[in-house]
């Protein structure tokens, strides 16, 4: 595996960051976690855009035209003859003078690593394994004053602390805010099912609001499934009739159990698998397998509990 | 300059780690931030216990000896040829498999950088060039159950965040905690005298209680100072007589604005300072200069104000 470092394209294993880069020394760093399909990336523009705005709330000017990243992200691509792919690319401040403080004029560091992953679309078999196990941590979301909920940093131990929380068996963590309320994943936003329709937490709360958040939120409304973005008690998930995950490499992942309590998924969930499945197939593999439309019908793609 | 890199002296400019070490990939490191003074460090013992509880914190499991970290410390010192130096170590959880989820199984990355620093102890002359210029910030304390504030972790964007507010001339930004209490400087702990002593915000709240703080505790209480720790509002610290902040390589420095109010040193900042140059000069140079109680009569230090 090729690695593009700081403008390069090296070795995998020999892809290094100087240890005075502000990257390592302070997490100084934004980034974005995309999925290639079919040798495109899913939504690159929403994921350049999410990138700016956290550099803007770091106050990271590193002076780099998407253009040149898009390259650095295609040239990774080439040179790993990869197709479909998870691809990381981070933004740090690069070495400067003097500690903590951070000084306007910055030498960024680039990174963008990859690593194959399976062929998305219609009929793909999700990353994932199984339905996800969920528990909900002691570990809360830091406040919007604190840390930039909508900003995408290296700074990264909120939720590893939350997942090193897990008893075994459990696979994601749920955060709540400072007040109870249920934000996300550790590494994914939260949606469940009842009677009035799709709920997830409102980006009012502390959270990251994901690129495929936003897709399952369109698409629902494309179903004509109501949508309510609110504040929710994590009594409200476990008695959901359905719960699902998103992110950009799991898709759509349905929870098996949140706290020990069975959820599952359910006709919601694998409706909008398959209308995400058919957004990705039309997208990125031309498209000739199906019409959005058809997606009902064809064979399930995510009943992998248990695999 | 050399640094201490995964057991290996190294060139600055060669010393690197992997981009898929955790430290690089999330902040997902513990270190120490320490002074050596004529060629030992000040309180190593208590850094590499705080270094033990942030690790412990972090569920991060490196099976390295104290005796091993002294060693790297000392290689890097011997390499380097300095007597007088600030040493920073850190312990990344390394290259893992996956993603987000720490791996009890960890291959830590341990990286020792330094640089030279001035003389410490009778006379020496301070770190700093002015007295701190300190701003209160927008930027608040994340709360102890999102972040443990006791934990010295690569994740430092909260202090980043704080200083990135600062208007020319402040060079230092105090953070309150979510309920507006005064916590700690994005890089200092803070100390102000009125009437009935010497103030400093207790450790209940979400702070770093540091290696220099409890020195200067220690010291005041031996000068039968009164020492209080409490929940001050930003308007107390505003008001108070002297101001000052700690840190190890700052050891005290005296604030001379607040929010624009100005606060300034004193006599009890001016003692302090001779009793920790005093500690300094006794514990590391061989005391020849002082015994602790003549410290009072020699020239200040500290008076650096404009230089």
């Amino acid at each position: 595996m090729q690695y593009h470092v700081d403008g390069d394209l090296v070795p995998a294993e020999s892809a290094t960051v100087n240890v005075r880069d502000r990257g390592f020394q302070y997490g100084d760093a934004a980034f974005e976690t995309m999925r290639a399909y079919g040798g495109s990336i899913f939504e690159l523009d929403a994921h350049l855009d999410r990138l700016a705005a956290t550099c803007d709330e770091l106050s990271l000017d590193h002076g780099l035209a998407d253009g040149d990243l898009r390259e650095r992200i295609d040239e990774t691509h080439a040179a790993n003859d990869l197709a479909d792919a998870y691809v990381k690319l981070s933004i740090t401040r690069g070495i400067q003078p003097g500690t903590l403080t951070a000084q306007p004029d910055v030498d960024p560091t680039v990174v963008v690593i990859v690593k194959p992953l399976p062929r998305g679309g219609v009929g793909s078999t999700p990353v994932w394994d199984d339905h996800a196990v969920v528990q909900t941590t002691k570990t809360r979301k830091p406040a919007a004053n604190a840390l930039p909920p909508g900003a995408k940093t290296h700074n990264y131990l909120n939720g590893i602390l939350a997942r090193n929380e897990l008893v075994d068996g459990s696979d994601e963590a749920l955060l709540r805010d400072g007040d109870g309320f249920v934000a996300e994943g550790a590494a994914s936003n939260l949606f469940f099912v009842t009677d009035s329709g799709l709920h997830t937490p409102t980006a009012d709360l502390p959270l990251l609001p994901g690129i495929t958040r936003s897709a399952v939120v369109d698409l629902a409304r494309e179903e004509s499934i109501p949508v309510l973005q609110g504040r929710y008690e994590p009594s409200e998930v476990r008695e959901a009739d359905e719960v699902f995950l998103t992110n950009t490499t799991w898709e759509l992942r349905p929870v098996a159990t949140v706290d020990g309590i069975d959820v599952g998924g359910g006709p919601v969930t694998t409706l909008l698998q398959r209308r995400f499945d058919a957004l990705v197939e039309r997208r990125h593999y031309g498209g000739e397998r199906l019409s959005p439309g058809e997606t009902a019908a064809d064979e399930p793609s995510d009943d992998s509990t248990g695999e």
